[in-house]
Formats: structure tokens, C-alpha cells, sequence
């Protein structure tokens, strides 16, 4: 067996003894390499933080086993050792376990379908999560924006649930762009099950990933923990719709401490699917975003292309100073009127009017008619 | 003539000789009174920049016409001599003046229509404004303010416009409370000519006040004018609905150059109505608020009752350490499972799994069955 080989095995072996996140055993595995962790961890000599890590399933796991299914299924086994890992998108995992913030670790292996390199996709790249109870409000700007960061070459990354996550996937594979999801299930399991041609068409286009090994049911708290993946893999997390309970808030919070920007997208405020969003602008952990534009502003704050939204046109009387915007309201109200009428219905000084006229007349906002001063058309 | 009268005449003729705002007639009047400087302006004697603010109009009005109209429609003067006037609140905008705000200046008098003592109406008070074309989403909002304000005892302040304004005012009314109107136009005036009742009802219930004479003719930069009066008599000020230009814009940058709190409803980013709020917020101008409570704790912050949004009911296992949510989750998943079966499914060690258990069929989480445990029902 070849050195390579033998890392993959080690690898795989360790994905599977321990459940996500592992922060012991992620720590073992950065201190003596994989493959002489594995068989600490075989052996039964593990240290003790990383043997109650792995204690229930040390004896049941095989690594031959593990990646002959992988193989079977059609996926393949993404270890940090091939090129395509996302080092510098996991390392802030790594740091943040390191700092003490609890539930954080890297992923010892990824399963992923698709042949998308993990690593050159998420060099851009924005988190768009949010309720799968969403609105078709949400649905309908989960879409827009992962359609626009998408066409902005920014790869999407979300979790395939029903609601905002299918939405921003599907925006992201209508533009032709890049997505990838992470799951909370094994990579053979279509779940939601609703989603199987969507999971089919992210593995086509983009990725499917996941750190459970082949067979792993879905559970509420793999969905928490599967939620540092999404949060570590974007530059900066999109919340689109999320209740006052919901796993993006989850997936928020882990944004914020990994020190990531947080964004939010706004709603109505009769509506029960935005409440958590305005809850994370009013206490100042996400920045209100409207638009493609204003993310990308957040991630890439001295991008190349001056990002700007739309500004309306002005009004030609917009930048006229009060006294001449004064002046034009009257002439405007009194059709022609003379320099004495206006003074009076201004209440400007005949001085002051008088000086002001001729400007205006020179601006083309105003005419001299038979009879007096008029507005000019247009 | 008694010296009241000879006051309340110098008002009215100071209020009407000047466009407003009148900053150098303010302070003239500030330092002199108002009847000297009545006689000053009326014999050509005023100082410098007075001269310039009155000279067309100073030889065209009469304060006792004034207040013969006055009475002829029904209206009354309501001058800073009187108990009623609003002098904290007004007093703000003469303070902008001082330290150089452009445009400031507390009125010189009122035309007031209505019974409210407006110094006690405007004691506890919030500024509601936003877009003309306001949405109907807007206009349910503005009402539902308007009424939850009112409910608590607030006044609502706003300009008797179509769309937010008179929304806000309707709730207002609706509730029972108090709520003023400032127009920019004379007291005899209706505008809009659509909201004719709605002002009758408010000089009703609450008053509507104006700096206008009567007779003046609504003029574009009257409204932005007038609305500096709406934001000082708030004590904050929301924003509901306002396009990205909007004159609700105006008012909300003289709320935050008077130092008052600005707040601003969120809406959908589909909506064009709501560009301007979401602009604020983004900028940091503005406070995002969703309710009423949110509203009364920004102008209320040590406020009596505490108020608190209802917070939706939490799940009974929202509160379990994450090992123990695990653990929940694999028995929730393995029904009849045994402590070995749950350590290998949940990841956890053995001794963890035997260690919880106990400690959740306590808490009335999980139950010994027969054949092995399985979660509670409810």
C-alpha cells in the first residue's frame, strides 16, 4: 500500500470513529498525522479527550470498508491532503477551536460528489442560508441573489434544505455559476428527499459535500454542526428569511465568531419569516443588505468594479440652494409675475431676487415672458 | 390696548412679515421681544440680516388683519407667551439655530386649530412620517403605529399627507389618543384637498397647528420647511415607508441633526417604498424597529413597564448541553435502543451515555422501556 493510500485509509477511518465536531481528535491528528492517530486510536491508546471522542465506535468503523462504498456510490473522499481541500476555509475552524470557541473543528475528511475543486470554488464564495419555512418573498430573493453572486463569479454555498437554501442553489445553477452544499447526512442519502434532482444537478455543476460517512441519517444536531461548514465556507453569510427560532440563526452566530461579515436581508415586518433577520440588524451583529451589490460591497469591500446601486435621477431644482428654490416655488406659483411681486411671495429681498434671476434665467430654469417670469418648461 | 394684546398683535405680524424660517428675526425677537421688534421692522430700522429677511413683505402686513381672520375661521394664535406653547420642544430648533444648522429656527408663533393644550399633547410624543405613495403594506403599518402609539399614551405627530401621514394620523384617532397635524400652508387651508375631514377630525381630537398665515398657498419648499416643526415636537422620529427620495428623508436629517432618536420599518427590498428606510439603517442614521414596543423603549429607554416583544415558545430540549441534545437525538432515532447501541449511534462514550440518561429520564426527556429506552411524548 502506498503512503498515499495509507493516509486516505487513516483518514477515513477517523472521519467515521468520532461524531463531528471532534475537536480532540481533530487536535490529534495536527499533532502526530493521521495515519499514526488511526492506529492510536485502533489500539485503544488514544489521550483521553480524544478516547471519549471515539470510544463507542473505534472497534465498529473500517477505513477499507468505508472507502470501497465510496467508491460504490459514485463519490469520492476529500482528505486535506489533496489539493483541492479548502485549507484556508477550514482553518479558521481550526482557530477558532483553538481559541476555546466551543463546537468548532475542522472536518477530518469531506464526501463529496462532484467534480468541482473545493478549494478554487470557495476562493469567492458567499453563504446564503435562511428558513425552510420560507415565503415566496424569500424564495423569490434567495434566488435573485444567489443568481447575481453567481454571475458575479462568487461560488454559493448553502445546505440543499427546502425553503432559501434550494433557492439560492437553484439561482446559483440557473446563472452557471457555482454551488456547493453542505450536508448533515451521508453523501448517498438524498435528503430532503424532495431534493434528490437538485442534489443530482449541484453534483453536476458544483458539489455536494459532507463530513458524515456513507449511510449517516440526518439529525437535529448534525444540521447545527453540519451549519460551521456553511458559515466557515462563505466569505461572509447571507441570511434571507429566518423566524425567531431558525437554523440560520445558528449558522449566524458561527458566522460572527469566526469573525466573518453577517448580513441580512430585510422583510416585512408583518411577516413571522423575517423576524429573526431584523433581530440580527437591531442588535447590530448583521448589516442590512437589499441587493447582489451590497454583498458583494461586504466581502470584497476594495473589489475592483465600483459595485454602485442605482441612484434615481435627481430633480433640475434638486441642488438649488433654499433661497433659489424658494424663489423658483413662486415664480412657479404666480405665472408672470415681476422682480416686486416675487420678492413679496418669497419673502426674499427684491435684492436678493433680483440677483437670483438672472442665474436662474441662465440655468434655464426660468424665462423672461411678456408680462413677467415664468417657469421653463421641462 | 393691553400688553397681551399688544403682543399677541406683534406675533402675528412678525409671524407672517418673514418667510420662514427666519433665524435673524428669531434671535431679534429672542433679544428684543417681540413688540419692539415689531416696531423695528415695521419702521425700516431692523438690523442687517432682519432688514433682509422682512423687507418685502414689511410694508404689506397687518397683524390686527391677521388676527381678524384668525377669528373668522376659527383658528387661534397660539404664541410663545401662551401656557400652551411647546417650548422644550421648540426651544430644540432654536438651539440648532445657535450652533449654525442651517434652516432652523423656532417658529415665531402658530396657527392652531383645536382644542389640545399642545405643550402637554407633545410632552409624550413620536414623529410618524414617511412616502405620499405609500404602499398598502406602509399604510397598515403607519395606522397600526399610529394606534399602538396613541394606545400608550403618546401623541402622534405627522403632516396630514396622503399615504404614511395620514395612516399614522387614522390609527391615532382610532385609538383615541391625540395626534397634531402640521400643515405647510394657512390654517384655512385643506391640503391635501382629499384629507379634508381627516383635518376636521384632527382639530377635533388633537390639533393642527401651522407657522403659515392664512391664506398661504402650499409651495414645495414650505413642506420641507415644516417639516423640521414635526421633527422637534417627536421625541423621536419613525420613518415607514419613504422611496430613496422622499421628503421623509428631510425630516429624518433634521431628527438626527436635532439629536433625536431616528427609526426607520424595514419592508420588502422589492419594494421601492421602502429604499429610503433601508438606506438609513444601512448608513447607521437610522435604528431599524419592527413594533410599537420597539418604538417607546428608543424614546423611552428607563421606561416604567417593561416592554418586551413576546418571544416565541421555546423547544423543551433547546436548553440540553449539546452532548445531551446528541444523545436525544440518537434516542429519538434508535427507538429500544440499550446504552451501547446509543453510544456507538450518538458518537458519545459509553460512560457519557450511562451518565445522562439518568439525569434526562429526570427531566422527563426519555423513559426506560421495555426493550431500552425511547423519548417522552410531548
Amino acid at each position: 500500500m502506498s503512503g498515499d493510500e495509507q493516509v486516505r485509509l487513516a483518514r477515513a477511518y477517523l472521519a467515521a470513529v468520532a461524531e463531528p465536531p471532534a475537536p480532540a481528535l481533530a487536535a490529534c491528528v495536527a499533532e502526530h498525522g493521521p495515519v499514526r492517530t488511526a492506529a492510536l486510536v485502533r489500539g485503544g491508546s488514544a489521550p483521553g479527550a480524544v478516547a471519549d471522542e471515539v470510544e463507542s465506535r473505534r472497534r465498529h468503523v473500517s477505513g477499507a470498508d468505508l472507502l470501497a462504498a465510496t467508491r460504490r456510490i459514485g463519490a469520492r473522499l476529500l482528505i486535506p491532503e489533496d489539493p483541492g481541500w479548502p485549507a484556508e476555509r477550514f482553518g479558521l475552524l481550526a482557530g477558532a477551536a483553538e481559541v476555546g470557541v466551543p463546537g468548532m473543528a475542522a472536518p477530518l475528511a469531506l464526501w463529496v460528489r462532484g467534480r468541482a475543486d473545493l478549494n478554487e470554488a470557495l476562493a469567492a464564495s458567499v453563504a446564503v442560508v435562511g428558513a425552510r419555512a420560507a415565503t415566496g418573498y424569500g424564495e423569490h430573493l434567495a434566488a435573485e441573489l444567489g443568481h447575481g453572486l453567481a454571475s458575479a463569479g462568487c461560488a454559493v454555498v448553502s445546505g440543499a434544505a427546502y425553503g432559501i437554501d434550494g433557492a439560492a442553489h437553484r439561482g446559483a445553477l440557473a446563472a452557471g455559476g457555482t454551488t456547493v452544499a453542505f450536508l448533515a447526512c451521508g453523501i448517498d442519502i438524498d435528503y430532503p428527499a424532495g431534493h434528490g434532482r437538485l442534489l443530482r444537478a449541484l453534483a453536476q455543476q458544483g458539489a455536494v459535500a459532507t463530513e458524515y460517512p456513507p449511510g449517516t441519517t440526518p439529525r437535529r444536531h448534525r444540521f447545527l454542526v453540519r451549519n460551521r461548514l456553511i458559515a466557515a465556507c462563505g466569505q461572509g453569510t447571507v441570511v434571507v428569511e429566518a423566524g425567531a427560532r431558525s437554523g440560520a440563526g445558528n449558522t449566524a452566530n458561527t458566522t460572527d465568531a469566526l469573525g466573518l461579515p453577517l448580513m441580512a436581508v430585510p422583510g416585512p415586518v408583518t411577516s413571522a419569516s423575517s423576524v429573526g433577520c431584523h433581530d440580527m440588524v437591531r442588535s447590530g451583529k448583521a448589516v442590512l443588505v437589499t441587493s447582489t451589490p451590497q454583498v458583494l460591497e461586504m466581502i470584497n469591500p476594495l473589489g475592483a468594479a465600483p459595485l454602485v446601486d442605482p441612484v434615481p435621477a435627481a430633480r433640475r431644482t434638486d441642488a438649488l440652494e433654499p433661497r433659489a428654490r424658494q424663489l423658483h416655488d413662486a415664480v412657479s406659483a404666480c405665472k408672470g409675475a415681476d422682480a416686486d411681486r416675487l420678492a413679496q411671495e418669497s419673502g426674499l429681498s427684491l435684492r436678493a431676487v433680483r440677483a437670483l434671476l438672472p442665474e436662474m434665467e441662465l440655468a434655464g430654469l426660468v424665462e423672461r415672458k411678456e408680462g413677467g417670469w415664468a417657469v421653463c418648461a421641462g
